[in-house]
């Protein structure tokens, strides 16, 4: 197995961009990427987008984005995951180069939710939960996690702010972020003022919803220097990754309260990179709801069962803390355009790992960890760069 | 790269199977093709399929066949490519094994198109082609070939009979086959007095809205001896294996006479495997319209330009012809549930190669391809297998 190497970066603004098309968003992720990457050529672009069917009527998201890219001739599809969509593509991608099938591949996630005429964006959402068993029964997305949620404050008798310092931790890294949706640094009083959207959802413990695009350039390790690369620091390699399923439906976990494809996932991460969670320098989880956080913290291995609330403070997760998370704002501060996700967090990644991660610059970061992921859990994607 | 190998196939029936749901018929193809191969696990799913999204509102159907299969904790993923996404599913399987990623790999195809409340086939299906510049305009996929095919007759002069040939030679195939949807022959009469759909494209030169899954089994080929496949010949090997896209929308093509994807996966393929034409003992085209099963012989080398539909008669194409196609019925005899319809094709060549095609066995088959083609010729994948 060949091993694989990220050489260019790029991503757009996230936010509600209602003048750029599903397309457009896609085109200049990719040029930057490629831009950064110094390539003007590629083998295959593997996409992960999630709701191009449901709001967009688009389905051959692949080829129409290689197509308006002028990638033309290459292999071009669409990887589908969920939230989990932009990771999943990245684990494509990865195959891809490692098998010797390609050598350059583009790995975009893209997602347009805003502007979507005559569309339902939580029904679209809701095709991330189980149609037939969820869904059709009215829960939406955020009311699954808003579930869990209450579960967990009741199982674990957590009080009603315990959460509120995760969304504190990405909104003071999103300010900084030019990239991000909301560059507001929030207090708790914001949090706990916040209107509720499904009890004990507030507005704070939710991502947005959002359009934005990202890309990165896959080459194999051996090909790195042949390519002059747009960071300070050279090339960043995929050191390990993993992806494990659960239940579609919640209702069906034994214990719905612990993220079992985010510790299988985690466990062959950390057992394919020969580390541990003390070696990482940091670790983007997938903080789409501020329960998530927690849960992600506890089955990685940062915290017990039911403890993961407990470190939402800047001494544990902040830039300087035991493990900085949501280093560039996070899914709540950055924004979760749902296909796209799972690329930004690699890009940012990436911005870490070379040194160019601005005001939010995690000293010496050697490490980083990113976790992706798709339904209430039922998709879990863990990757490690260095 | 390991050589990647077929160890087991499984296919539901063909047909508007209204007491069956997406994921029970993609039980039934994983489970029989799980059992053809001797194997009660695997680490991972890769799942084609199109319509998901747009017509039963559910994404995430990767994760949700492996939870209703009893696959947990394994990778699981969809891809997309339109009609194509089901071979798009197969080249991500094999690079999942080629690389070392996994060892033993489920590939499904599924799709439901009927029995779909409340949701509208024909709008789902223009979904790969390109929102904005064909479908929003109010041009059919069906219209698209229309146009395509009415080009053609006029550049080169075809009369209005001239393509009955291939649903003739379909729908005999098909007649012995017992998962096809049609299981009756036809003839010239019935094919000049079908209903025009949109002219000069009627039900005769087009396939059938239907449902199906089928699936594969993948491991390397150097594994192959551990198991006891279910066929007499043993495995199948993937000799070849390569993807294409051209534009999105037909307008945008220099020359919408000439399938460029099917012309540079092909010759990819022929070079991997190395192969002429004249090698091989079968070809699975993807007769989605009797046009396009014109314009594939002419791209992939069995005529020249504007000479396929020649190819319409029992000497050229017909079991015992010079390269026989369509040989288990085709997308117009067997059924067209468009994300299925590129596994449906590597079943049935792993069925004719291993001696299991029952009346339609071509003698002695050795060396078969496969093409799938996704949108109006805008993604292309061939597979050869032997």
């Amino acid at each position: 197995m060949r091993s694989v190497s990220i050489i260019g970066i790029g991503q757009t603004p996230v936010g509600e961009l209602w003048d750029l098309s599903a397309r457009q968003l896609a085109y200049q992720a990719i040029s930057a990427a490629m831009a950064d990457a110094g390539v003007d050529r590629a083998d295959a672009l593997f996409l992960g987008n999630m709701l191009s069917g449901a709001l967009l009527d688009q389905e051959h998201m692949g080829t129409l984005v290689a197509d308006f890219c002028g990638l033309r001739g290459i292999e071009a599809a669409k990887v589908e995951a969920a939230c989990a969509s932009g990771r999943a593509a990245v684990r494509v991608g990865t195959m891809a180069v490692a098998s010797g099938f390609h050598d350059i591949v583009i790995v975009a996630g893209i997602e347009k939710m805003t502007d979507t005429v005559g569309k339902d964006t939580t029904a679209g959402l809701a095709t991330a939960a189980d149609a037939e068993y969820e869904a059709l029964h009215g829960v939406s997305f955020v009311g699954l996690n808003a579930l869990i949620m209450q579960r967990y404050m009741y199982e674990y008798d957590v009080p009603l702010d315990a959460f509120a310092g995760f969304s504190i931790n990405a909104h003071r890294n999103g300010a900084n972020n030019p990239n991000a949706m909301f560059q507001d640094e929030i207090g708790l009083q914001d949090y706990m003022r916040a209107p509720l959207i499904s009890t004990p959802i507030n507005m704070m413990d939710s991502s947005p919803v959002c359009d934005g695009a990202a890309a990165v350039v896959l080459v194999p390790t051996d090909w790195v220097s042949e390519f002059a690369t747009g960071h300070h620091r050279g090339a960043v390699h995929i050191l390990a990754s993993a992806s494990a399923n659960d239940t579609l439906a919640v209702h069906d976990r034994k214990d719905p309260l612990f993220l079992e494809a985010a510790y299988i996932s985690s466990q062959k991460a950390y057992h394919q990179a020969k580390v541990t969670p003390e070696d990482l320098d940091l670790f983007e989880v997938h903080d789409a709801f501020t329960i998530m956080s927690a849960l992600s913290l506890e089955a990685t291995g940062f915290a017990r069962r039911g403890e993961g609330w407990r470190m939402a403070h800047d001494s544990e997760i902040g830039l300087h803390g035991r493990i900085p998370i949501s280093t560039m704002g996070g899914l709540k501060s950055r924004g979760h355009p749902v296909g796209a996700t799972g690329v930004y967090q690699i890009v940012e990644a990436v911005q870490q790992l070379t040194g160019s991660a601005g005001a939010n610059q995690i000293k010496d970061a050697r490490l980083a960890m990113a976790q992706n992921i798709g339904g209430s859990g039922a998709t879990i994607i863990t990757h490690s760069v260095h």
